[in-house]
């Protein structure tokens, strides 16, 4: 739903925010959890805006789970107060610099789900682990999705130890326990759930949008090399949960309004089952989110861009992942975080992997200082950003999701 | 570890905890999490003893996992001075009859895994899901486990709603969404974490036990139609999240230390590797622990036990799973909770699962009264039971681990 709050015209009496280059525009209004840097004060829940913060402390408002929890009418009203208090003509309030804040996870995360709603980067990861079968039957009718690790989700700006674990070589008779040699990063968006459901009563796919509080970037590292050996029968799990980074800000869904697009596939491939499919959801299930990974080495200072996707290459919805997630009765709960799975696009330079850029290790990447890349080094910085942009609107960005490779222990 | 509270000798002042069929003698003092039935009391931290309960608030004692996350040496202090105040003797305080209690979950479960270290029942259903290849090569090296969910994890007696989802008959050219046909029951042990690891800190298998609380009794419900669908490539998801049911107790590992056994494998089995393998480890690491699985139907209000099977079924140790379990950095939590995965024995009738115990659905059980089962039917109640026996020690008992099936809604 498109109002006021979306209008371009409208400024903020927060100079920076109206640069057209910022993330935080007055029409972005994305949540966080901050405190002065290097204190140990509280953490208190802000709001972005430009390059400060607005502390909402002072609104009674102190538990970001339970500001989750609230209606989609009252997260509505909320914005409206937030976008009335910063606008241009408002009287100004204290506001903290950027500059000097530090930020934890937003909220408490009672359950990560990760999906794998990318079928560019199913095909492509399919194609090295299955050649003969690179895409499973069951992809295109359901939502594939696994339960990741709450524990080790980390904010951007975490350094991240590289894992050891269990490796078989191909050739070899038995496995070895060694650093993972081939560290790798997945470029997704984490969407955050608002109101839950109750244990044992799923919603209808046009009641999924009252459950989705808003998305943050996700980066879920994957140890390529632990993954094989490990993950049959039962999935990914030492592979993935030595860590998890999510950028500090959600952006919430009534900010990305703008930028909803039909959700469509191809005539010829199976189409949803009927709960999982409606008409108002086939109208704007989608977004139109640009995403980027970025790589910085020891080096080389100056990041370069690895890669840029879409959110719209998606093959299922964020409707269709809560729908499908609570479809047997599984209680959704504030705060959860629910990851897109890795969202490549369908040219070979929009992967949002390492193992797909390069071809599953096979062709090294070139950086523009001479050194190559198979997959991350001791020291390399990996760093996502995302923004949606359009024509007559402003551009909301999501911020950083970094995070620098400590050698193994 | 053992001391003077595992002394089978010393009585309690409280009748029933003297009586030799009870779970709870003075020498188990198991935690759970209660408040008087049909009150809005808040949830208390007590310890069962007899049929009565020992209300710990006014021991300063409010927050299970603070007090799960102390070190072993804080615990054995703590079950040390519960053996005084409740051995025979000690000055009687006042107590709360379990017949007037209801319960919670015993402590806050910030994640949730399940393993499969039943070796028995990984080879049986591995028949049925991959006829030619039943267990992978990586079992024997590493202890298989994925995420589970921790929302949906209840205590026991709450109903469980038969789940709707994805199935899709071997015959038919796509899925339907409907009411699982094929609900089972998984026999497990769940061992709740003590202290934690910091992420990036993995511990060697010797220090495991120190990271170890306790075991409850733990259902993993699971939807047989729903799983074959789904759980390729990324394991159980919709099949499981449903709902898994705990029994109210937390029978700690200093009340299990008389019933260690050694932990062997057969020697022409491949031995694990060096970071899951120690002369300490392979001398007490496994249990003596018998599990039980019984059935009551809406017209058999007298249970039946289906089957029995122990813990010493286990391919792979508690320490083991603890240990490999963070051997990547992956943090533990206190209060996080670890299931065993199915134990099934040997024989058929020590299997841990309707689907083995009907062989795939195949061989209907017949109940005492002429009922058949393959799967659950709406209105049946599946409960869990265990105790640690051995002469010269008291019987060490886990309590009631119950739920019955509600029709799909």
């Amino acid at each position: 739903m498109l109002d006021h709050t979306h209008d371009a015209a409208t400024l903020s009496w927060v100079g920076s925010a109206n640069d057209p280059a910022t993330d935080f525009p007055l029409q972005n209004l994305p949540f966080c959890s901050f405190r002065s840097q290097g204190t140990l004060e509280p953490w208190r829940i802000g709001v972005g805006i430009g390059d400060q913060i607005l502390d909402l402390t002072g609104w009674g408002l102190t538990d970001m789970n339970a500001l989750m929890a609230r209606s989609s009418v009252e997260r509505r009203a909320l914005r409206h107060r937030l976008f009335d208090t910063l606008k241009a003509g408002s009287p100004q309030v204290d506001l903290v610099p950027q500059s000097g804040a530090e930020y934890t996870l937003p909220c408490r995360i009672g359950d990560y789900t990760d999906f794998y709603t990318g079928i560019h980067h199913a095909r492509a990861v399919g194609k090295l682990f299955r050649p003969d079968n690179p895409l499973l039957p069951n992809y295109q009718w359901l939502p594939i999705g696994y339960h990741g690790r709450s524990s080790s989700i980390v904010v951007s700006g975490t350094p991240l130890r590289r894992p050891k674990g269990q490796v078989k070589p191909p050739d070899a008779d038995q496995p070895v326990f060694k650093p993972s040699a081939r560290l790798d990063c997945e470029l997704e968006l984490g969407l955050f759930v608002g109101p839950g459901n109750a244990l044992g009563e799923p919603f209808s796919i046009d009641e999924a949008d009252e459950h989705a509080f808003g998305l943050t970037l996700l980066n879920d590292w994957s140890a390529r090399d632990i993954q094989p050996w490990e993950y049959q029968p039962l999935g990914p799990f030492l592979a993935k949960n030595f860590g998890t980074t999510i950028s500090p800000w959600i952006v919430t869904m009534e900010a990305l309004a703008p930028f909803r697009i039909p959700f469509t596939r191809p005539m010829e491939d199976p189409q949803p089952l009927p709960h999982l499919d409606s008409p108002a959801h086939r109208a704007n299930a989608s977004f139109d989110i640009g995403l980027e990974v970025w790589l910085k080495t020891p080096a080389m200072p100056e990041p370069v861009r690895l890669s840029r996707s879409n959110l719209r290459h998606a093959y299922w919805s964020l409707a269709q992942m809560l729908t499908h997630h609570a479809s047997n009765g599984c209680n959704l709960q504030p705060g959860d975080l629910l990851g897109t799975g890795t969202i490549s696009g369908p040219q070979p330079d929009e992967a949002g992997s390492l193992l797909e850029l390069t071809a599953g290790g096979k062709q090294p990447i070139t950086l523009p200082n001479g050194e190559t890349r198979i997959f991350l080094l001791d020291g390399d910085q990996l760093g996502l950003r995302a923004s949606a942009e359009k024509p007559g609107y402003r551009r909301i960005g999501f911020g950083a999701c970094d995070g620098v490779i400590l050698p193994a222990r």
